[in-house]
């Protein structure tokens, strides 16, 4: 185990964020908010851990998948508990571990809330809840590669942690050109929806920040009724689409960007992911039009809250709970089955879930014909056994996970609708959950406990639960250390 | 495909029904009940069927796997709808659907009813629906083997369909022999229980059908309030130590008959089976005792639901939809996990359950070490990547089948709760689920759509899934028949 390369680099990604805490203390400058100068205190210590531990490169370079892991999982805990500061020290969070709450949220673009008065919050303070899922949105670690250089091989060990995913492979290899192609395009497509936000009539402010949440698929917003409060159906449209185009693997922009328009169009993860959407919005549509007098403004519901649970961004322009349990029903299976590998969103991924139908579909034929060979193919390419054994490991940690979850929880006596629902939204990094947590509620009243169950939750969702098991679990840290 | 070995056997099966459904025509005729006639109706129609299809033997009779699932799954499905007669023509169910839900839920030892009013059956009626169970708990197909002899090849892949848990090699070779034991020590388990009971103060009828009802882990009682009816700790406590018994895989008692103690001592599914029992009652003991006021009540509440749960039979001595959330959830875990491998029970067994953890574990020593190469031992003997494989696949199918059949059942519009806990309750063969479902409720008021996808559920619980989506499945009817 190669300590010291693992504070070095630790250290310089405390650096990275204590420039970015720059920003909303820039914005705190802007409106004139006293709110702004809190930023600047978690900076100032975060400078100083940079400059003890993140200037001078150990001798040993070389790190492993461990160490990779490692530094993957204790980044995305430092960077939360270091950006929870401010909204505690302004007493817009006093509980500090409603603040951390609030926080690993932000940055696993999770977008549950803590808070029971949203709106209370100053313009610096919102502009950070909601930078947190930008940020988060590609990964913190990929985004501090693209800004630090660092040596090839260490940065893929680095990647394989965070991408997400079941295929690493493609995008591994060329590492820190392909991230810095992807967040590119992320930039580019956040200030499109601006631009278009803009030209909905909505304030530059609420354009920059909702773009935010929307590119980070987090569900963060400046309003208690989410995006339910502009009441505008071209709002509505506009974030409905660039809900779905974050939830697409970004390998297939970038193939586009290179004019490879055949293999994108021929994707299997792709065309699932809009069979499915196309699938749960008819039957939602169907499902709640005598609620909502006309199938045209059913639609318009149906489209929007699919997009956010699918994609796991999470913003409510209606309150489901009041919906029929059928549409429900489709919502949580959306949760679950989440947004494709490769992108801003959570969930177990449709490239997975579309795997499991293929193995299923697989085992019934070698049932007819035992000695028949059937492999499972992807967009054409073999899976092979150890990556199909590796997604079925995955899907029963994560049902595992799952499934402890609900039991802790339920020490504080709600509802099992509630407990389930507030882990699946937390889990998957979607935000809202069921009943207590639905849209229209929050986490604030659970207890300590389980805001702490729900936060490592929200981790190991994001960090795809082995980095975040290889952090706690004793194999790891038994030798040499 | 040899249909005609398929019809004969078929045949033969039903021939078997015929002569079973004399017992509850003669439980009528001591009781001196007009309702005992029923039974004679389709016992009647059930020789002819045998006489017609049952008796010559065809010229092939070699048959593979695909025709040993099909076989078994159109028995299971001929014998409810046979055996659900009785209760129509009785005018006991008057809907015929609802009788053959109650019967599927008899011979698939699950315990649902759709009685609103189940003490007004009269003797012959409530044997009948016990019996369903003690003939459904060893399977019916060995129990037809038993009784009728055929060769060893043939009943090999009849056995393989029907027989539960992953690990089916070691009991089907012996095939015949073994299935005869096995029936023997059933009997004899069974009669002890019938004896306890009698001791217990029990009267002659309720200890035998309530023993069935044990044995078979389904938990059909004769009392709307179940086994809470008799108020007796002696009685929940035999109940108790017998739902647990009937839970373990019957090769152990084979071993033990044969005075090897030593596997017995050492098998890691009993094992876990018995941690998972005693960590489960001393949460809920804990957590239920300020309702009950001491914890001794508290434990035999707990031990008996828990019993009653993990061997997913169903029984009830109290409500546990007034227990706090946490021992609900903690019953709901218990219902997906469910019994040990070859035993009566359901869920998706210790023994799977166990070789999850284990490829966890494995997935995590692999990631620090990748290139060691660590095998799935379960009690020291390797687990073969294709069994484990298997194993996965039947887990998913599992999920998937369940989220499709909330999601179907959801079209009645009960609560959220209430559908997973119903789904949980047949598609694992418990009885009762959740909600409206729970151990005071019924599955009455569903609608006939949601009541044919408990059917199927409880069917493919029992089979394990793969016999039951073969029948369906379009690949093994496309070819040659």
């Amino acid at each position: 185990m190669n300590r010291r390369m693992i504070l070095y680099i630790l250290g310089k990604m405390m650096g990275v964020e204590g420039v970015l805490l720059l920003l909303p203390a820039f914005v705190g400058l802007v409106y004139q908010e006293e709110s702004g100068g809190y930023f600047l205190i978690p900076a100032a210590a975060l400078a100083m851990i940079y400059v003890v531990f993140g200037i001078r490169k150990p001798k040993k370079t070389k790190i492993y998948a461990k160490e990779g892991m490692i530094i993957v999982a204790s980044a995305w805990i430092l960077w939360s508990l270091f950006g929870a500061i401010p909204f505690t020290l302004g007493g817009y969070i006093p509980n500090y571990l409603d603040a951390v709450f609030e926080t690993i949220s932000g940055f696993t673009t999770t977008g549950s809330t803590i808070l029971n008065d949203i709106e209370s919050l100053s313009h610096c303070m919102h502009f950070w809840r909601c930078f947190t899922h930008w940020i988060g949105g590609m990964g913190v670690l990929v985004f501090v590669l693209v800004l630090t250089s660092m040596d090839k091989k260490n940065s893929m060990y680095l990647m394989r942690a965070e991408v997400p995913g079941p295929e690493k492979d493609k995008l591994v290899p060329k590492a820190m050109a392909t991230a810095r192609i992807l967040y590119g395009m992320y930039f580019a497509l956040t200030a499109v929806e601006i631009v278009l936000l803009l030209l909905g009539g909505m304030s530059p402010f609420d354009s920059i920040i909702h773009s935010f949440s929307t590119a980070g698929t987090g569900g963060f917003s400046n309003y208690a009724s989410s995006i339910g409060q502009l009441n505008s159906p071209y709002i509505d449209g506009v974030i409905t689409v660039f809900m779905i185009l974050f939830g697409v693997n970004f390998n297939l922009y970038y193939l586009m960007l290179l004019g490879q328009f055949e293999p994108v169009w021929k994707n299997e993860e792709l065309r699932t992911y809009l069979v499915i959407i196309a699938s749960a919005i008819a039957i939602i549509t169907w499902n709640i039009t005598s609620i909502y007098g006309n199938p045209l403004t059913a639609f318009r519901y149906a489209a929007f809250q699919v997009g956010a649970i699918i994609t796991t961004t999470g913003f409510a322009t209606a309150d489901y709970m009041k919906w029929p349990t059928m549409s429900q029903t489709v919502l949580v299976i959306l949760m679950i089955i989440g947004a494709c590998a490769s992108s801003t969103g959570g969930g177990i991924k449709v490239s997975r879930f579309l795997m499991v139908l293929k193995s299923i579909k697989k085992e019934l034929k070698q049932m007819v014909h035992p000695k028949s060979v059937n492999l499972i193919r992807i967009n054409g390419k073999k899976m092979s056994p150890e990556i199909v054994q590796n997604v079925f490991v995955y899907l029963m940690a994560y049902a595992g996970i799952a499934g402890l979850s609900v039991l802790l929880v339920s020490v504080d006596n709600f509802d099992f609708a509630t407990n389930f629902g507030s882990v699946m939204g937390t889990l998957n990094n979607i935000g809202p959950g069921l009943g207590a947590t639905g849209p229209a509620g929050n986490f604030a009243s659970f207890s300590p406990f389980s805001k702490v169950v729900f936060c490592i939750d929200m981790l190991i969702g994001r960090l795809e639960i082995f980095p975040f098991l290889m952090l706690f679990t004793s194999i790891s840290w038994r030798k040499k250390f």
